[in-house]
């Protein structure tokens, strides 16, 4: 048998309206996992890169190597010989799914050598075992996406929804060298929201499934509100109004943080209005003395692939 | 110029997971007009049937007639001469939309009689003009089903969304005869709620209104819960928990409060499961000496209509 190469890319979890239970798939970057089947009993980590030291060799505190033994061990194959190799190839701490990308990589790459046992929607429980060990939490909303592409809301770990995105929908996200710690972000919420609050932000995530689904464009570009969320950690990156008010301004149709931040990401309706979004929001964290990457991307349809 | 006549239907708002912004029409109850041009100046109410007295002549006090003068205004016709009369044909303060009901009536009426220059959804407005007069806020979770029928989704006041509903799907709502003031329903709300129960809720919509576009039945059993606001109202209507299980025991897909209640209402994927549901539903409130109304209904797919 010989080896299998896989790409898991980076999502928008949030996505604007659905914290924790909404996000969609780019197409870069991502993360590449490759195994090779040897020998020696069980699931052995063997090369790491792009991690600058930060992943560790050991398969259990591995966020890949935990999804992939989750498979093993849910198909009875825990002890087959596996070498896998994690090419990290998008940042950490960035906000665009990088642990979810290692997790749904760790999962779908296993499922792939073993002759595709299972069906892709059903990895998700084991590529959200590798997100907990990474995150604390088991929401989906960047490993459904990465898994299987698209915009995808998922309510819990066994339900993943794919919602038709309006054709030519473009995702510009911008990842200011800054960091941020997931935790920190989760921390400094507050544990509860105004009932107001509640009927508006339900109401525009209700409204942003409705909108895609009719490719009602009108409605997207109204519903793209995040009232709970976004106000509160906004104050974690710096300049995140002036980017979010230069994207607008270029016609995205809403803009906000991904995931947990620090990157913010900005919904436009072609690859004219996302290149100009891009070059606005790159500007204000250049004037600013800010490093920062750009992708700008169609929405991802396929997610999760073997090379 | 002869007289018209309009029949305005009841409705279900909040519909379990849409608090103030989704509703459903029913067939029945619900309330009707009869506008009659006449050559006096200015509109005219001449005549209330059903309402024990509890409803006033004056135009600019009642429901029904502030929604029509502020048609009327808009139209510029607020001179024109037309005797209203007001016949509620459903029972007051149940939580089925009853003051809705009239407002739409009362702005639809007068629309037809100035042979349409609205279109139906662009009443709206107007509408809940009258409702705002009798129950203080704006929300279009009633207004918005009993003007255009179906299943509505109402993010604010300019904008009705009709989800699609799944094939067979029927509406079983019982009315005790208790009475609950949809003020008092409204101050026993806590004006915050967690970001935990903000999320499912929140979810639970998304979900409803993916399973009712996809006609994904079990995607609909799982998703009618309601974590915020059926918790703090059961509390008002006594043996609500006993109602509610007889209905799910029965095969409904949900139950819950309709609107701010005392009625109950329950979804069910067919007519003899509604039928079934409806009298475990009655039982209760029998055995328990409180008298009840019960009504069956389809979605009501026209909202007013002219008869």
């Amino acid at each position: 048998m010989t080896g299998i190469k896989v790409f898991a890319p980076a999502s928008v979890g949030n996505c604007i309206v659905g914290f924790d239970t909404l996000g969609l798939a780019l197409e870069r970057p991502g993360d590449e996992i490759i195994l090779t089947p040897t020998n020696r009993k069980g699931l052995r980590i063997t090369k790491i890169t792009g991690a600058k030291g930060r992943l560790p060799y050991e398969v259990e505190k591995n966020t890949a190597g935990i999804a992939a033994l989750s498979v093993l061990k849910h198909l009875g194959a825990e002890d087959m010989g596996i070498d896998m190799q994690i090419h990290k190839k998008m940042p950490f701490g960035s906000g665009l799914g990088s642990s979810a990308a290692s997790a749904v990589a760790g999962a779908f790459a296993v499922n792939i050598l073993l002759n595709q046992p299972l069906e892709k929607r059903k990895l998700l429980p084991f590529a959200l075992d590798g997100e907990e060990l990474a995150s604390g939490s088991r929401h989906a909303d960047n490993v459904a996406p990465s898994l299987i592409g698209g915009i995808v809301f998922s309510p819990n770990e066994h339900e993943v929804h794919r919602i038709l995105a309006p054709k030519g929908l473009m995702a510009t996200v911008i990842y200011p060298h800054i960091e941020i710690l997931t935790k920190d972000a989760r921390n400094i919420l507050s544990e509860t929201v105004t009932l107001k609050q509640m009927v508006q932000q339900s109401a525009n995530l209700a409204s942003f499934i409705i909108a895609c689904q009719s490719s009602n464009i009108g409605l997207l570009e109204r519903c793209m509100q995040d009232v709970v969320i976004e106000p509160q950690r906004a104050k974690l990156i710096p300049h995140f109004q002036e980017v979010k008010d230069a994207a607008l301004a270029q016609g995205a149709f809403g803009c906000s943080i991904s995931g947990a931040g620090p990157s913010i990401f900005a919904l436009s309706p072609n690859s004219f209005v996302a290149e100009n979004a891009a070059e606005a929001m790159q500007k204000i964290f250049s004037d600013n003395k800010i490093k920062s990457d750009l992708y700008i991307s169609q929405i991802n349809q396929e997610g999760v692939i073997k090379c």
